[in-house]
């Protein structure tokens, strides 16, 4: 028997009529009802027959890629030790998120995440000159992450198949080279795949490095948020850079004057205060001239719990992710009670600037884009700034006492910060960086993720070679992963209907699904004939051979298995037609002897 | 640039010229030294691209004839919840050799070490009738298991791939019917695989259940002691059954007599001291007229320490693995003092079986299979007799004095036991079981193992199916492993010389190892010609294309990477000829025209 005819009667597979109740979207909804994965803990499933073909076609495509852009390809364990985890400091930044184990001789391991530190000690281990370089290895292997919230299926798992490479360079240039090859192996990959995708800048997370892009399939059960301009401009959220303003000449502006606002711990309450009682000439005060002051409360991965205050124009919120980009590895939330009352400076509702130094004129904040390891603040506070706020921008803003607040207080002049910080909401509309125009926000997967790394990891494990005039150099390096077990998902749900998995032929498990529907012996025999020919003719065939199955049942699992092409074998066939259908298309007579050539011509064209 | 095409220059591997200090083994020494795996951690290794190459060709023999079976290909996490191996009692059963961990939520998980209650589940979870069966799942997955002593590199190691399956049947007679198509897959893997290999009988082991057979590869590195006879018996060393000799008669034997034995605490001392004071008429008195009484503990899953002593011809010692295999899954050691302090009755030296109980006559010693289970002994301290040790039988042993031993004690008249136990050591010599004449002992190291669990998981997982009259019937199941990791060390083992590997055509990383010699630029030319036109033909090239190496280093690194085909571009191309080599056969010149014509051939013959 082959293994690309699959017969309903015998391949281990059940469908289910039910929603799984853990199921929140369509990929893992029908994945499981479908027959292709089973949940076997939270966020580690079990491939049945049908999900490992898939796979299978999915690990294919990427691995020809690949290979074809000159990766080579290794397999690392997933147990690993602790050591060179712990030399990189991420044994403690990936915090809760690492499974950790003990073996029998008290040995620390854990589960790999992802594999820079082993990469970069076997290039370590093999290379050792110039003339090695450049190399980009790759392996495609089992993951584990122990999320908080494992979700969404294959989307968020614990354990889960990545495609990981890194490329190993002298030069700079070199990487921008390595990096340009890896960009457009990933292009063709999810191009081949049948995919949308979109390129996005995004920020480099715990991995450290400098360049850094995001492939994102749009969807709306997307958990990452993205922008795009119509210019050409794309980004994940966490990466948008805010276009600084122009400074404001403040030479002309009123002193800085303090005001009772009693009642305003908010800035409604302050903006109708302020218009009530202080009301401007030429236009109201709205909530963007108010300086918002954010308490947050950072944790580094020492345990140190630091307290940040940003400061923002107060028509906007603090993006909470925005701020845990901004201060990996750290991790940010709000402040506390227990926070406000360890820093008794800061007057809940009324703070302002001012507490955190004095003046100082012609300073103008610079966005600090490592603020995380930026801890020789001149405060026990650090004070960062949302870039906006320019040198000469007035504001109301607390005065850090209840029921105060000072006004035409000049950015630059009367209050300075320790640094800038990226961690407004971005909206609609909001100008694109590159002046490409306002920005559109948008909701997609991230199915891949490319980034410079640069000498980090070498740095930090001794990765050196001799370069062409006999001295070590530190080598560069850059990162490329694509989730292949979320990019299975998310060709799911990119290809369904309500009535089940419509597979791009590409990945599909089988090429045609063939159904003999009612009683009658010479039908089967017939679609068994077809099956076996089409088979012959290299077509992967799933043939619904169960005799007691009626055809409403057989056609129901034929939508849900999702196979592109299907061939029903019935009544017909006494008047010597069968009929072939697209999975989402019209249905189609056709001669019997026609039935197999048309089908592997369907199958063809869907093949490209 | 094909895959196809592995260019020396550029390919990721390094050859080493010393063994690794760690290697204690061939396949492990050249394995390193050859570039295709690097260790990462005791027992767990990193593939480098030639080592992939060849595991996954293992792979894919493996996959085909599991699929040609009828198997059906699944694919289970690595890291799962700790219930399913509570259930069925391995959790605590798997002692020390089981990574265990927590997650983020104080969860127990484990290092699936096998997969029988995952596979047991989910075919519960599938399939619901008599109908749905026989079915047969496999998969090709990365284990775990904490062994105390990893060794021998990929032999034995903490992290590995097998091939496990398991078929699922309701009747005795179709579980008979799975198991021999599973048993026949296995030889033609084996003979594809060109690996020499015994079917033995073997013990189940920690797995429980009835019919069992390892396929051993012969080798005298091997871990594993197997017996075969000229008739054709085949057997583990814990798997050999002893034939128990005919009771004999002793109505005319004397009475037991207890004698002064000062200074006989072992069997040489006290054979010797029987024949100087106690004389026989006939013959002198040999170890094998006395019984010897050997005491282990016995440490049960549940952590019970037990006493049981042995009972055995004074010609034999004790095998700990047959003692451990008996067993299963109890751990067996040699008594400690601390043992002996706590058994008074136990004296050193002097241990006779009357100690254990009042003698009864005409009961003989039944092979007990079950020993493990059999805790309702009639004692504190369980003894266990050699089958050898059958009714009649006259023996010197201890009187259970310090410095006296009974003589004329006949097991049957003056002593008896709990039960039998195969626990003394195989000899060669010894006759096989089924009279097919003397066992030799040969060693080897288990590459697959496949065996009858029976109902034990089905029932402790409760997974039934309807039957022909709508009755509840326990499923019966079938376990088959195959260390896919050791089979490519044993393929190393049994394919080598000094200079290096010799890969049997099918799973070399390539088929023939082009090698470029000397500095003139038409040398690589022609080269680089041959390997294009053997890639265009199908045939996979390493091409050695370092300009700077000398040929020396060139021909050292094609030994040592051991493709079967050498092909040499060197001086001779001036005068119109490259030479042939097989890795371990006689040069050949052939005209630069027919270089790839017979290169394919020798391929092609060597592909079978």
């Amino acid at each position: 028997m082959s293994s690309d005819l699959l017969r309903l009667s015998s391949l281990f597979v059940r469908t289910l009529r039910e929603d799984p109740a853990d199921a929140e979207v369509a990929s893992h909804r029908l994945l499981v009802r479908a027959g292709y994965i089973r949940r076997a803990a939270p966020g580690i499933y079990t491939w049945l027959p049908l999900g490992l073909r898939v796979l299978a076609k999915v690990e294919a495509v990427v691995r020809e890629e690949m290979t074809a852009a000159g990766a080579q390809e290794v397999h690392f364990p997933a147990l690993l030790p602790r050591e060179p985890y712990e030399t990189t400091g991420r044994w403690t930044e990936y915090g809760p998120n690492l499974f950790r184990l003990t073996d029998r001789k008290d040995g620390d391991y854990l589960l790999a995440p992802t594999h820079e530190e082993m990469f970069t000690l076997l290039v370590k281990d093999l290379y050792s000159s110039y003339k090695d370089l450049p190399v980009t290895l790759f392996q495609i292997q089992t993951k584990y992450r122990d999320e908080a919230r494992p979700r969404a299926g294959l989307i968020r798992g614990r354990e889960f198949v990545m495609k990981d490479a890194y490329s190993f360079d002298t030069t700079d240039a070199g990487l921008d080279a390595s990096y340009a090859a890896q960009r457009a192996a990933y292009q063709r990959i999810f191009d081949r795949l049948g995919l949308e995708y979109v390129v996005v800048a995004a920020t480099s997370g715990a991995m450290g490095g400098s360049r850094s892009e995001e492939f994102l399939t749009p969807t709306p059960i997307g958990e990452d948020t993205f922008v795009r301009s119509p210019g050409g401009y794309a980004a994940n959220v966490e990466a948008v850079v805010t276009p600084v303003p122009e400074a404001i000449d403040a030479t002309d502006a009123p002193a800085a004057h303090v005001e009772e606002t009693p009642g305003t711990p908010t800035i409604d309450s302050l903006v109708a205060f302020a218009n009530a009682h202080h009301a401007r000439d030429d236009r109201p005060w709205t909530a963007a001239d108010t300086l918002k002051n954010v308490v947050l409360a950072v944790t580094h991965p020492d345990g140190r719990r630091e307290i940040v205050v940003v400061g923002l124009p107060g028509d906007r919120g603090v993006d909470l992710k925005r701020a845990g980009a901004a201060f990996e590895p750290a991790e940010v939330e709000p402040a506390t009670d227990a926070d406000f009352a360890a820093h008794p400076e800061l007057v809940k509702g009324y703070i302002g600037p001012r507490a955190f130094g004095p003046s100082v004129a012609d300073e103008r904040p610079q966005v600090d884009e490592s603020v995380a390891d930026n801890v020789t603040a001149r405060q026990p506070v650090r004070y960062l700034l949302d870039p906006r706020v320019v040198s000469g921008t007035r504001w109301i803003t607390g005065a850090d006492e209840d029921g105060r607040h000072v006004f035409d207080l000049v950015a630059g002049r009367d209050f300075s910060a320790d640094g800038a910080i990226e961690a407004a909401e971005v909206r609609a509309g909001d100008p694109a960086p590159d002046g490409s125009g306002p920005l559109e926000l948008a909701r997609g997967i991230e199915i891949g993720h490319i980034f410079q790394l640069g000498r980090k990891y070498a740095q930090a494990l001794g990765l050196t070679v001799l370069d062409e005039n006999g001295k070590q150099v530190v080598v560069t390096m850059g990162s490329y992963g694509i989730g292949v077990t979320r990019v299975l998902a998310a060709l799911a749900e990119a290809n369904h209907d309500d009535a089940g998995l419509a597979w791009p032929a590409h990945v599909a498990p089988a090429h045609v699904h063939v159904v003999a529907t009612g009683k009658d012996a010479a039908v089967f025999e017939e679609a068994e004939r077809i099956s076996g020919e089409l088979v012959a003719r290299g077509v992967e065939v799933i043939y619904d051979d169960r005799p007691k199955v009626s055809p409403g049942v057989k056609f129901k699992d034929a939508e849900l298995l999702g196979v592109p092409v299907l061939l029903v074998v019935g009544r017909g066939l006494a008047d010597g037609v069968v009929e072939l259908r697209a999975r989402m298309g019209e249905a189609e007579q056709a001669p019997v002897a026609d039935a197999v050539d048309r089908a592997v011509e369907r199958v063809q064209q869907l093949l490209g």
